[in-house]
C-alpha cells in the first residue's frame, strides 16, 4: 500500500538509557506508541485525545509488538524515525517504525493494533470493527 | 504520631539504571507511590484498586513529592524500604519513606497526598474531604 | 529442549498502567527483561550485575523482543509469570515468557539475545560468541 | 539572579498518564531531567552526552528533587516549559523547572544538583568541586 510516511526526529535523553549507555528496550515501546498517535493526528487531522470520540471507537488498543534492535542507540544520539501502516485489513492493522542515526537504520519496529468498540450486546466486551473506507483512504492520500 | 511502618525488600533491576549505573530519579518516585499503594493495602485491608470504592472517595492524589538521594544506588543492590504516614490533617496528609542499602541510608522520599473526593455541586471539582477518624486510628494501631 | 521454567508472581501497580487503566505495552518489555535476568540468577547462581564479570562477556544484550497481548492485564491484577530458554543456538537464544491472571494466558513474551564479548582485534566492537555448554547443561538440568 | 530561562513545548503523550487519565508522577521527573539537560546544551553550546568530558567532571548528579502537583496535566495537553538555575553556590546549584497549560501553572519543580567530580586521592569517592565562574557567567549572560 502506497501509505503515508509519517517522520520524526528525536533525541535520545538520558532518562531513556541503561547502564550501557544505550536505550532500554522498554524506551522503543513508548517511542513506537507516541509515533503511531502522532502519525494518526497528522493524517486524520484530529487530536490523539479526541480520537476515540471523533470515530465511535474505545481506541485503536495495540494486540502485538515487536522490534528488532540492529545497532545500539546512545543518550544524545539524533534519531530519524518513520511510522507508516503497513497493512490495513478489515478491523486491524499494522504499523512500522523505522529509527535511523546517521543514514543507518537501527531499530525496526511493528505494531498490530485493533480498531475497536464496545460490543452492543455485551459492553463489557471489547472487540475489532471495520476500519472505515475513508479512514483507510486518509492514509492513502496523506 | 506512633504510625504504622511498613516494610518491604526489592533488588534493583536493569532497567531502573542509568548509564551512570545508578538509578534513574525518576525510578525512586515509582517504587514511593508503590510503597504507599502496598502500605494502604496492608494497613486498610483492601486492594489498592478497590482503595476508592471502598471509601467513596476517588483517590489519594499526590499534591507534592520529593526525594533527598544521599548515596547512589546501583543495578543488583538489595534495598531495605520502610515507609510510614509521618503526619495526617484535615484531609491530607504525609508520607516517608526510606531506602537503605546495607544498612545505610542511601534516599529519602516523602509524599503529600489528599483523600479526596468529587465536589457534590460540581462533579467536574476534586477536592479533600475529611480523612475518618476510623481510618486515622488503623494506622496508629497497625 | 527441557528448559527451566523460571516462576514469579507480582502484583500490576497504578503507576504501570494507562488511561485505559491495563498496563502499557512498555511496562511488560521491562517485566520480560527482569525475568530474564532473574532466571539467570537462579539457574546460574550468579548475580545479575554479576553475570559479565563471571562468564567473561560484556552482557546479554536483546537483538530481538516481541509480545503477543490477548487479554488486558489491569491494575491490582496478580500475575502468575513463566519464563524460560526455549531455544540455545550457538551465541545467541530465544527466551519466552508467559503472563496469566486467574489462570487465562494473558500475554506472551519473547526475547532474542546474544552471549556478547568485546572482538579481540577491535574492542569497539562486540558480537556473540559460543555459549559454553556448561551454560546450557545448567538451564537443561535446573 | 537574573539568569537565562530555557522555554520548551511539550505534549503529553498516552504512555505518560495513569488510569486516572492524568501524568503519572514519576514522569515528571523524566522531563525535569531532561529540561536540565537541554537548558545545559543551549547555555553552555555543549551536547549533554559531551557535557563530562567538556568540562573535566564526571556530571552534574542530582541530589535533590522536589514537585508540587497544583493542577492535573492529561494526556493530549499541550505543556509550556520553563527551566533555569535559581541559585548556583559554590560546587551546587538549584534549577526551578515550572509547566502550565493553558496559561495556568501545573506543576512547579526543583532540582539541587552537583558540578561532579572523582576525588583526585580516591577515585572511588565522587563529590563537587567549585562551579567555574565562566559558567556561571554563561548563565548569567544568555
Amino acid at each position: 500500500m502506497a501509505s503515508f510516511t509519517y517522520r520524526r526526529q528525536l533525541t535520545i535523553e538520558w532518562g531513556q538509557c541503561d547502564p550501557a549507555g544505550i536505550v532500554f528496550n522498554s524506551r522503543f515501546f513508548e517511542i513506537f506508541d507516541a509515533g503511531t498517535w502522532h502519525m494518526f493526528e497528522v493524517v486524520l487531522g484530529v487530536k490523539p485525545h479526541e480520537l476515540a470520540g471523533a470515530f465511535g471507537i474505545i481506541g485503536i488498543p495495540l494486540v502485538d509488538a515487536r522490534a528488532n534492535f540492529m545497532k545500539p542507540i546512545k543518550f544524545g544520539d539524533v534519531v530519524e524515525m518513520t511510522s507508516r501502516v503497513s497493512e490495513f485489513r478489515r478491523s486491524s492493522f499494522d504499523i512500522e517504525h523505522r529509527l535511523s542515526v546517521g543514514g543507518e537504520l537501527a531499530v525496526e519496529g511493528g505494531e498490530t493494533r485493533v480498531w475497536a468498540s464496545r460490543s452492543k450486546d455485551d459492553p463489557e466486551k471489547i472487540g475489532g470493527i471495520a476500519i472505515p473506507p475513508e479512514i483507510i483512504a486518509k492514509f492513502e492520500r496523506a
